[in-house]
């Protein structure tokens, strides 16, 4: 990317935090059973305003009245298998973003295949891990294939890993924060999935959405990796320092490049 | 409310906290995907004991063995639809209070239909929010509508929010205890409502035993926002002081009237 | 036991929590949906790979390839009952170790049916309190009761409460670490299971696994309960702990006789 963008990106997540905390978007998220409860508290964390039903009876209304939508393939029981298709039918007819997350993709031939069919709903973002975007891809995520997936699918792919690494086709960023003990911790990266939609209901670029969501990610969990006691002490410390971070402290510890 | 009935509210929860220490009744709570772990740990916190099933083949027979039985809609799958009629039917046929939590009726027609059914029940007490209310009585809460709504469902109306108010059509108290975090975390009202359940299992005025839960949960609410670093150690910190929480401190922090 | 096991146990455990660390263990959870979250997060803690999907069409490619199976029968709803019998042969066939959770069979005539068709797939190691063993097995636990099922079922009986005794018809441990506050935790005999299942993917001895896998969640509870302010604090205490331990930390604390 150019000396220009990066900059931008840095301003932009401190606005976004603000803005969410002013507008308290709602998001709508189809998740795993495991997540639920931490994605919901980042996004309260965060200002935003979550809703978790599954249902496809209830989940359609839910995401009318929502910001955006994110689709975790995660716990793909029958009434998500029910309720992701409405949903995104939903989102996109009222012209808002969604995120997908196709957790753990590499792991079942059944889950690829949704992933695939839900990668023809045109999510905004696709949020996944270097084992989910190889299955995804067929091949391994570099600069060169996550553009080159990014521009076929018409999304912006964003790589979540030690490195993220965030491409539309056009654009790149790599984000080097965030925290050995993030990964020690279920759910991190699905709850993360829902900040890029909380800012992705704000911000029209997703690119720049996806990246100002993962460089704020990747600081908070920077800040709670050194005040916390270890795997279990971490999402409180995670959580606390997303509610209370702003632009100089992200200026000050952004590693993006 | 008589300047009599106050004190009688304050002195109650703190014997009702000894009360269910010593009883441990057993509640079972058919509740959301988000909010069982939160509502699993208040109620052991608090010294009850939780079950959540919420099969239909299996929540009857847990709802037969129970002190009190909660009802929260959110999470509206298949299982629970069939399951909540006969559990509400159990307690009935038991003799058990059982509570009713309309979450985000709001939202979903589908699910202001059965709350509404679900009212034929008779639940001991009913727990929402002001945009809950407002769907399910037709009008915005005040102490007239919420007087009015719990003389026609022959219910306790318990309206949480920053000032709690809570009516059962001839006395009314509103407790003003309680701290802005607590709606920075998921499930906190939904939680709650299951210490309602375990003190209506104990008190069999069911006002009495809403506003008494209601005063403690407010009151540990606010002793947790004077030492959590925020909405990720709240929860925490939150259940810490309930399971600490004694009629003297209750005593001090009170604010009702 | 023999003076002989005693030390076996104690040294055997600090060297399968780095055997763990090292090699990262898949263990699949099918487990009650208040647990999923502290079940996954107590695997990481450990350094296992958690993986939880409960749908009958996922479950068994989640298992094929994991080395250890749990099978919690907490929430047993459709999709859960539909895919424990092909989870359970499928981990079989593979010829990888699977841990059962008899969950609430005391409470619930049709989990106690399902408990007892499973325990005819050969669990290596099962996991209950007093009064799911009662359920189970007809009389109270005691040595001997233990022995005699354990010999039964060709399983080892892992009874979990003030004290824990493992019994595999031949030997015999009691173990008498732990802290009151692990049963006002929800999901903490849950949990803790699924560790007895990551040790058994390593340890070929299931009676060993499961003996150091107890003595590990009693000595990390120990510690917890230390520096924990109350069962709100005490998740994350515990976890953090259990991360941190090593032989040194158990050889010092263990109880075991």
């Amino acid at each position: 990317m150019t000396d220009e963008a990066f900059p931008h990106v840095v301003e932009r997540t401190g606005a976004l935090l603000d803005e969410v905390r002013a507008r308290r978007p709602r998001v709508h998220a189809i998740t795993n059973a495991a997540a639920q409860t931490l994605t919901a508290n980042l996004l309260l964390a965060a200002g935003a305003a979550p809703s978790l039903t599954a249902s496809a009876e209830e989940a359609p209304a839910f995401t009318a009245r929502a910001d955006a939508l994110l689709v975790n393939l995660g716990t793909l029981d029958a009434e998500r298998r029910a309720a992701i298709p409405w949903c995104i039918a939903t989102a996109r007819q009222a012209g808002r973003p969604w995120v997908l997350d196709p957790v753990f993709v590499d792991a079942s031939p059944a889950r690829l295949d949704l992933a695939r069919l839900s990668l023809m709903g045109r999510p905004a973002v696709v949020r996944c891990n270097a084992d989910e975007f190889a299955a995804l891809a067929g091949e391994p995520p570099s600069p060169a294939s996550l553009q080159a997936f990014a521009a076929r699918a018409q999304t912006v792919a964003a790589l979540t890993g030690p490195v993220d690494r965030i491409e539309d086709g056009a654009r790149g960023v790599a984000i080097a924060n965030g925290h050995a003990l993030m990964a020690r911790v279920t759910a991190m990266g699905c709850a993360g999935a829902a900040l890029v939609a909380a800012f992705a209901a704000i911000e029209a670029d997703a690119w720049l959405a996806a990246s100002c969501a993962l460089l704020a990610l990747g600081v908070a969990g920077e800040i709670a990796g050194e005040t916390a006691g270890g795997p279990g002490s971490f999402p409180a410390a995670f959580l606390d320092a997303l509610h209370r971070l702003d632009e100089p402290e992200i200026r000050s510890r952004a590693r993006a490049s």
